[in-house]
């Protein structure tokens, strides 16, 4: 780091974690393809452990997510990598109430990414740029995010089932790929099944 | 499902997974800002568990998982939110031993796809297609994955330097960012950190 700020703590923590971790490391003889033939695509929400809420070990299915757990160009790319090289034959779709992604429009990122790229606080109504005094370490706003998909959302079930056919429909998806989608509630921990 | 294959072994396991899970379920209170302020990006593979790596709890940091664990325009979309709209301030890069992205070129992924989708064997030397009936149920390859940039990478020490760089100099991302690097050994669970 080049910056004048303090050591993170987070980054002491992580190495400490790790350092116990690896001590008693017994999976050294798992195999990359996942045991289970199957992929997780899901959002980054930090609520949502895969491994807890799908009862999985380690070695046993991939894990995709990004912010919304859509299925992005680039997360299509992680599922044909994960069947074309890794043979998983069955794909889980999960998106999850209260997602950050349901809470803001495209359009609106890309007016608060122009006046500022700090992080926005939202009043009740709508997510706003606080007041910030200007320091030589901040970058202006940029209007680059008004040409940026975000892959905002509003109804959960109609996500969920967009990005079951976009998967579906892509064409590198071989027809006999399973695909199942679900709503996570993050308020009881429950998944349930989104059909067509 | 509208194919005649029996019913999944995966998703009942899953369901009953998650049954068991939410009835224990006490993580009701937690709030979307992940509460350490950081976020991962690391590859999908099944091998490992950043949680359990990293020393996670629910609710502490966003977890981004792509092929490679690499600083696409989607990782980067996720991480821009994660800072904008839920107060991350410290990111980490992840990549890892026996990578499977490392062990392709983005050349012959596409070769392969245009000849057949269905999963590759590793003949000792190369990726092949094995001799395989067509049937019913069966796309034909496709040159689309020609035209895919698909993040494979031969060095990693360079690839987790070259997406802190993406990162770091994104238009989107602010200077004070922290950014960390680094390589996860899956013989050994350990991390050992990039440095520039």
């Amino acid at each position: 780091m080049t910056d004048k700020s303090p050591p993170s703590v987070n980054l002491a923590a992580l190495m400490d974690a790790n350092q116990y971790y690896s001590k008693t490391f017994d999976q050294a003889e798992l195999k990359p393809a996942p045991t289970k033939h199957f992929a997780i695509l899901t959002c980054m929400d930090a609520r949502m452990d895969p491994y807890k809420f799908a009862g999985l070990n380690d070695g046993e299915a991939h894990i995709i997510r990004n912010a919304g757990g859509r299925a992005t160009d680039d997360a299509i790319r992680s599922l044909v990598i994960s069947h074309k090289f890794l043979g998983t034959l069955e794909w889980f779709v999960i998106h999850h109430t209260n997602c950050g992604m349901t809470l803001v429009t495209d359009e609106a990122i890309g007016d608060l990414l122009e006046h500022d790229l700090e992080t926005a606080v939202h009043n009740g109504e709508c997510w706003v740029n606080p007041e910030r005094q200007q320091s030589e370490n901040t970058k202006p706003g940029s209007s680059l995010g008004k040409n940026i998909e975000w892959h905002t959302f509003t109804d959960l079930r109609e996500s969920v089932l967009n990005d079951m056919n976009l998967i579906r429909n892509h064409e590198l998806v071989p027809n006999h790929i399973k695909i199942h989608g679900f709503i996570f509630d993050v308020k009881s921990g429950r998944l349930s099944a989104v059909e067509d």
